[in-house]
């Protein structure tokens, strides 16, 4: 199984789909640009979104749900949303097919009165919605995010990473001031930058986007940007800043303590199935998909090797005594008994899988009362006495979790560069890649330029002021490098 | 807050939709027929959801995710399915919008090569996905779930119990004898049987249904009925057989363990949110939502009374040694120490949002060592010691959790009739309402006159073979009696 992945050195973008299916993660449907996230993918996708609303909700905040469908005057109402959206809208124009001669036609009689656009996101249906829940400073704040399917039609997609639907989650939030949504809005990057590096390993910068990377209708969006194994950068994140805009478009006023009616200030976030490409990017190899144990749908696997029905037996009552010790701890774990595969075969297939841990139990090791443990992400294989060892394997997940979090750490600072030419610039983007901090004017003139040159782009700058320096372009004052790279 | 709840005995579809807005769980979007789900509502099915997930996942499956759209093409290829769906379909005709002088329009040259549909279910499209799942007898059965959003037209809509959009979740399974998947079907409505009994509290009967109410595209569409307050009937759960209907239509063949290519045998069941609905007018009453514990978002509510500042902070830290206790205990529960409602104010709320137990706690019941106990869905209020408090709270919601069951058993069993004749039929029907069990000849012309004259219709045939008879309408053979009812 494991040669139908090609290496990560002949062709990344190839290994990537390999992973994505051998590891069984999705695949692409009929519909261009849509996919079907299969079990695999699902299960991780669930264990993601458990621990990010488990975050929500510790930081105050509700699920709610919203229409799928917003009309079409709605998405209109605000100038720079509109704009951002319009191109990339699938547009529902009919209720209805009727039968005809060999099959099914759209009912011209079922055209709709005003067409519905599929949720590309949900601002503009939100705050109408808001307008009715807001009277008062007393209604302040609401903090709201909903998990669901948004499309976007794109003409080049590719698995996970750009898809026309995708799953995400949503935040969108009211505010009486200023201050409040701004916090929040930082809130909720601290909270995607904690998800990010404690959950999936993937060490990420937080910053702000350019004008020119905002999101349509945000006045600040801020992001978390990971750096792939390829070089690439990914954003991971948004947290979107938007000011009034959106009450100004829906007309959403509250009477605040001094009996004056106030436009409300708003935040939106949203982290998607996007992570998945992050993760496997991050992480895996040559073998297939590598996952950090706090996410992994299946943490140990138990594999019982045996040649008769006796040793069989013997062997699974052996294997189940460790599962449900470990099951008992907490652990995510799964015996492997199927009788239609042999050991090979399944070893190959977790391998691909990615579960971090896999045990390996013959009639041997009963008879020694050992196990045969192998590591998913150094390959490291120990024989180790089956006694204690449920807690060793504990300690070995909390292990292996914070290793490959200092691993890609370590990867991600091999991979970033602090250039002042822009010579420099050109030659690391091209030979090197990775993030490269460089001083830039400020303008959109030379974040233009750049880009068309090298294909580099502002990820972001960061929040934190840096040392002053001239504009590796144009040689005008910078206040500080902001950071590039080329990017998925 | 509480007389804004019509009482049910004046206006009972008032009343429902009293009920919901006052508990704030769902209110109507600008979009006909699409809804809201307030941050209540969605706690209340996140509940429902991760219950059910729950046995799904005991019971062997697995969740996966399969796109929104559907090519037009993939409908028509099952005769009876697209026959079902074409009236009800939300068609996608374009991808792009374009500025135009004041707004934005649809751009004609955007025009899709082929329509795609909002799924309205997803048989068609997971079945051509099984096509590429399924080669050999090893890869059955495939045993998948879906949560989702789903689209069906419909013109006249109730929060709830019929929308445009609602969500839903949707099993798939695929099979290699007739037999296995059968006895899916059979499992998977008992899943559902238990699911409404021992969480919502919700009594059914399980049965198959008549041919005219068969789901677009099956054998056999088996179901469970439950009975609302209002003597109407609610159709809470459905698990079809499919037969080999999907696999012929997208060719899904296994090569079985004789070497011979055989199509695939198929299920699939759903429950939705609808399911909301029939909880509500399963237990609630002219105070507002009544919850069963066991699905409640907030178990029990401390309301903490006081009238100075140090009454506040004594009190308070009364009311959190009371959280703390049945939060480590696993209890759902909250205070409520908002500074700008008044208790009674709260009271109000909570009653209307349907907490099982209210806790309430002021300086006298502080120096006494006790507190108010108010029980929601008897309205008994009791003064109860804080000794042993936890564990009589614990063991109060398993009681009223039971109570809720028995008492809605009760109530559908007064609410039940036996009857021989039509013209006793016609009377019940029209003076009584509920279920009505009587002969009936198993053809759909009778069964069409008797919808027509009573709007009855046959909610089910009983999985049991019952006593011999004869057609109420016709006076010819009948195996055994059906059960008959109005439904929503």
């Amino acid at each position: 199984m494991a040669q139908k992945i090609t290496s990560q050195e002949k062709d990344y973008s190839q290994w990537y789909l390999d992973v994505v299916r051998e590891a069984k993660l999705a695949e692409h449907s009929p519909v261009r640009g849509s996919m079907v996230i299969r079990p695999n993918g699902m299960a991780l996708w669930e264990n993601m979104r458990e621990a990010l609303d488990q975050m929500f909700k510790d930081t105050g905040h509700e699920n709610a749900y919203f229409p799928l469908f917003i009309p079409k005057s709605f998405l209109s109402k605000e100038a720079q949303h509109v704009e951002g959206f319009a191109k990339e809208c699938a547009v529902v124009t009919h209720s209805r097919l009727k039968s005809v001669d060999g099959g099914v036609e759209v009912d011209p009689e079922s055209k709709l009165e005003e067409e519905l656009i599929v949720r590309p996101t949900s601002e503009t249906i939100i705050w109408d919605t808001y307008r009715g829940w807001i009277q008062s400073y007393r209604d302040l704040p609401i903090l709201v995010n909903q998990w669901a399917n948004v499309v976007r039609w794109e003409m080049r997609t590719r698995l996970f990473l750009r898809t026309m639907e995708f799953l995400w989650q949503e935040g969108h939030t009211a505010h009486a001031t200023k201050e409040e949504a701004e916090a929040e809005t930082r809130q909720m990057l601290d909270v995607y930058e904690t998800f990010a590096e404690e959950f999936m390993a993937m060490p990420v910068i937080k910053g702000v986007k350019t004008a020119s990377e905002r999101f349509a209708g945000a006045v600040e969006t801020y992001c978390i940007e990971a750096l792939m194994q390829d070089g690439k950068a990914l954003q991971a994140g948004t947290s979107h800043f938007l000011g009034q805009n959106f009450a100004k478009a829906f007309d959403v006023k509250f009477q605040d303590k001094d009996g004056e009616h106030k436009l409300v200030w708003a935040t939106s976030w949203g982290v998607s199935t996007r992570l998945i490409g992050g993760l496997i990017m991050t992480h895996s190899d040559d073998q297939g998909l590598v996952l950090p144990p706090k996410l992994a749908p299946t943490q140990v696997v138990i594999v019982p090797i045996y040649r008769s029905d006796e040793q069989r037996e013997a062997v699974l009552e052996y294997a189940d005594s460790i599962y449900d010790e470990l099951k008992e701890l907490g652990v995510r774990i799964k015996v492997d008994d199927r009788d239609n595969q042999n050991p090979g075969y399944k070893f190959a297939e977790h391998e691909a899988a990615g579960i971090p841990l896999r045990i390996a139990v013959g009639p041997r090791d009963l008879e020694n009362n050992n196990v045969e443990l192998a590591r998913r992400d150094t390959k490291e294989k120990n024989i180790e006495s089956r006694e204690g060892l449920s807690e060793r394997i504990q300690k070995l997940l909390a292990d292996i979790q914070d290793e490959l979090f200092t691993k890609a750490k370590e990867r991600r600072e091999e991979m970033t560069s602090h250039v002042d030419s822009y010579d420099e610039f050109r030659k690391v983007i091209e030979d090197k890649g990775g993030f490269v901090w460089a001083h830039w004017d400020g303008t959109a003139e030379t974040e233009e330029k750049i880009k068309e040159d090298t294909k580099a782009t502002i990820r972001l700058i960061p929040l934190e002021d840096g040392e002053e320096g001239k504009c590796m372009v144009t040689g005008k004052p910078s206040k500080q490098k902001v950071l590039f790279a080329r990017s998925y």
